[in-house]
């Protein structure tokens, strides 16, 4: 069965070069021609935009790319045996199942459910949001927990947990 | 003597499920039939209210409750030698304390003088809330301030500190 | 060559307290009668400069100070081989950058770039500010952006990474 690791942290902790460092070092083989990349990013604004083109741009030639805003786990199985899977990143598809009015914890238990029968390899950043004070509105508590409860899930199934600071790996199990 | 334990962690990094754990398998036995809860939260309005069920629905009849707000260095004391004592969490009783024009400083050393001579076990809760951006407000500030002096007392007088990412302990000390 | 070390954390996690007694643990000997304290604070406001004097309270007569807001690297150079020197902080450094209208990438490279090659070691304390939510405005981002990439840069030369909790060092590198 494939491995599930979750790379967690602030907010450019470089999380995602520990990831694609990690998928790529599972691949490419004879049978593993590319890492898949799966963006759950979406462009609402230029901020974001300018965002997702940086992180295209460091990606080198040896990733395919799908972008899967809402149906993660659907992009994991409808990619599975292809190659190991890099989902970036858990928070933003939180972001937008919130967002698009979806139950998150409907779609979360999916996801902890499909993890452990891949037969690739998924490795997933995530995000730490909860470090900081309380903030002042409901809504940014509300996604503070759910992401916060998120990471706990996956983090329960996951065979190895990595905690990023200041670009350094600190493993957590 | 007792083994003092401090639990940190960000929101929603289930530092409340780890210090249970830790808690119960101190008790109980023929001489603890029970854990003790020091609850430091007050419901001041109907998402706090909600927590604290959600907290107390999750705990077992293996746990007596003992609800103190502000004397929380009392109810250790009160506690003392009737089995492990789970407190959750030193951020609200901080909170508490301000809110009511206590001198947190006061109330802390004495909090830090007496947790070496307790005769059975202290498992504390708290809350990172220093690792955000610097608030706009300078009370946030102070209370960040002071959050996280209260950690650092406690942490030195403490045999055991975990921090809690994704729900796994990470040993700090 | 010297060792170079950076010790982050959140807000008062004691990463100041740490870094003082990793300086003075490399000095002073006969050839360094003092350490030396490169601080980047600047009393922009009454807050800022009660929290200076409090830290200069703290720190005894085996220091010099340098005040340096803004030529960090320049201070490096000129105070070479005269014994360990303590910046404190690197993201006040940053905010002065910044607030001064300077490339702060340009002046962290020249940062990176001299740190492995000097005589004597440097002890860096910076913050980790990116573990709250995101912040509401763009400033914000862009500043806790900043501060995340300068980490990782400075942290990737460093022989020696502790992340400050609750005033206790974990080592990450």
């Amino acid at each position: 069965m494939g491995k599930t690791i979750l790379i967690t942290g602030g907010a450019r902790s470089g999380k995602s070069a520990i990831a694609e460092a990690r998928a790529l070092g599972l691949a490419p083989s004879a049978s593993y021609p590319n890492a898949i990349y799966i963006a759950t990013a979406e462009a609402h604004d230029a901020e974001m935009a300018s965002r997702i083109a940086a992180h295209e741009a460091r990606r080198s030639q040896a990733w395919s790319t799908h972008a899967e805003p809402l149906d993660l786990t659907g992009a994991l199985v409808a990619t599975d045996g292809r190659g190991p899977r890099l989902v970036d990143c858990l928070t933003l598809w939180l972001t937008n199942l919130m967002l698009g009015g979806h139950d998150w914890r409907i779609a979360g238990r999916a996801l902890v459910a499909a993890l452990p029968v891949q037969v690739d390899p998924v490795i997933i950043v995530t995000n730490e949001v909860g470090a900081g004070v309380v903030p002042d509105n409901s809504l940014a508590r509300e996604f503070r927990d759910a992401a916060g409860l998120l990471n706990q899930w996956v983090a329960a199934v996951a065979d190895e947990v990595i905690f990023a600071v200041a670009g350094l790996p600190l493993k957590v199990k």
